[in-house]
């Protein structure tokens, strides 16, 4: 029933951070399907409908709502399953009246990191034309948002999640380890005078907050500021970058 | 002498890839410094020369030289001296005439990601105010091109370089390594059963090549396309995504 699927990244979801090749994706797609918002997410919808407005698209919004994960379930279970049932919505959703065309799908960042999208897409029988449009990812943002760079000269860098560090704690060997979709602050749990960080919420939007330095000296600081933010917009969306420090050697 | 300095990522170098920062930065610039084409990169001038004309930029170009790398040096010393040359030249080719306003640099990918544009600009004495302009990176026009999430779900990615690729082999605890700045195609010297690599050159470009599949079926193809592809062009940009594979799981 879908043709021709559309993953779009939005970047930070700000124009300024969209692609042209992003901007005209929007504009050439017959229908959007949109989560409908619930409680909280009244912000992350508005950015996502003025973007389509200020792209210039004239798609037909087609919405479908989130599912509830079961958290009975083992891990990758819940996961796999929650995939399952965002694609019956997606096509219960456009079973009333069929795509005209393409159909799109907006995502934050780029469809390639820590994003479900292409999983659930792949859940689809039959199996659609998939096409994914690169966005500027949260980790982009932070780097630009302070102006350093990712990587040490020649140096690797590590991306994981919140969940990973909680459970396997410091990866063995990273030197620079970006973490991503950790609600729960996991730096706190590190060597406080072993490593650098620099942290940004809201990168890209207006709302922009950053913070850098010593974990020792920014940790609670971070903490508290997160919490703050967290509770005045009703949500939150956040990254940091860890340097691990040379043995002895001062830095920041 | 240069006020704001801005370094602009123009992702693979079209404008489809240009953010719609990007595009403002390109026209705000008083003055865009350039490095001046040698042999075999008449193709990378034309395609930044191309892009600041579709911008509709106004800027004066400016442009230098780059000096060569001495050979007899150790690494981490002949990057730094390769570096500190480098400020110099763009505060020569600035100096018979001073920038009227901002000085922009365009930068292939992200400032942020195996570019040594923003180490060079913290040479400059007195220190420019900074600003950095995220891009598409070729990690996500890898991923783009061959419409594949980077991690699993929730795994970790690592980022390396051909050269710790070569001195340092497979890094321990990783599942996803994504390779940069291999000119030697280091993943010859891996286990050619145990890896699938997904590779691409000319990443959003027209030109653009890819190949994937389980190591032993593709490795000598990607050699082979990659040398006939870079004779034909004088040049090349490429990079490549491994995943390791559970013990006994046959994948691709």
């Amino acid at each position: 029933m879908i043709g021709h699927l559309w993953l779009i990244g939005i970047g930070t979801g700000s124009l300024a951070h969209l692609t042209f090749e992003g901007r005209d994706a929007l504009r050439k797609a017959a229908v959007i399907l949109l989560p409908q918002k619930g409680p909280g997410k009244d912000d992350l919808a508005g950015i996502r409908t003025r973007l389509i407005r200020d792209s210039g698209s004239t798609a037909r919004l087609v919405r479908f709502d989130y599912p509830e994960r079961d958290p009975a379930l083992p891990y990758q279970i819940r996961v796999s399953a929650w995939h399952d049932e965002i694609a019956r919505r997606w096509q219960a959703a456009l079973a009333e009246r069929p795509p005209e065309g393409p159909v799109a799908l907006l995502v934050w960042g780029d469809p390639s990191l820590y994003d479900s999208t292409m999983r659930i897409a792949a859940r689809l029988d039959p199996a659609p034309v998939l096409r994914v449009v690169p966005g500027i990812t949260a980790i982009q943002a932070l780097t630009a948002a302070h102006a350093i760079p990712l990587n040490t000269v020649n140096g690797p860098v590590e991306i994981t999640t919140g969940r990973r560090l909680r459970d396997h704690g410091w990866p063995a060997g990273a030197e620079t380890l970006v973490v991503m979709l950790d609600g729960e602050a996991g730096f706190q749990h590190l060597d406080q005078d072993g490593f650098d960080i620099w942290w940004g919420a809201f990168l890209g939007m207006p709302e922009q907050i950053t913070e850098h330095g010593r974990l020792r000296d920014v940790s609670t600081r971070i903490v508290e500021r997160r919490a703050a933010a967290r509770a005045e917009h009703g949500w939150i969306m956040d990254t940091y970058l860890l340097r691990r420090l040379p043995d002895g050697v001062p830095a920041v």
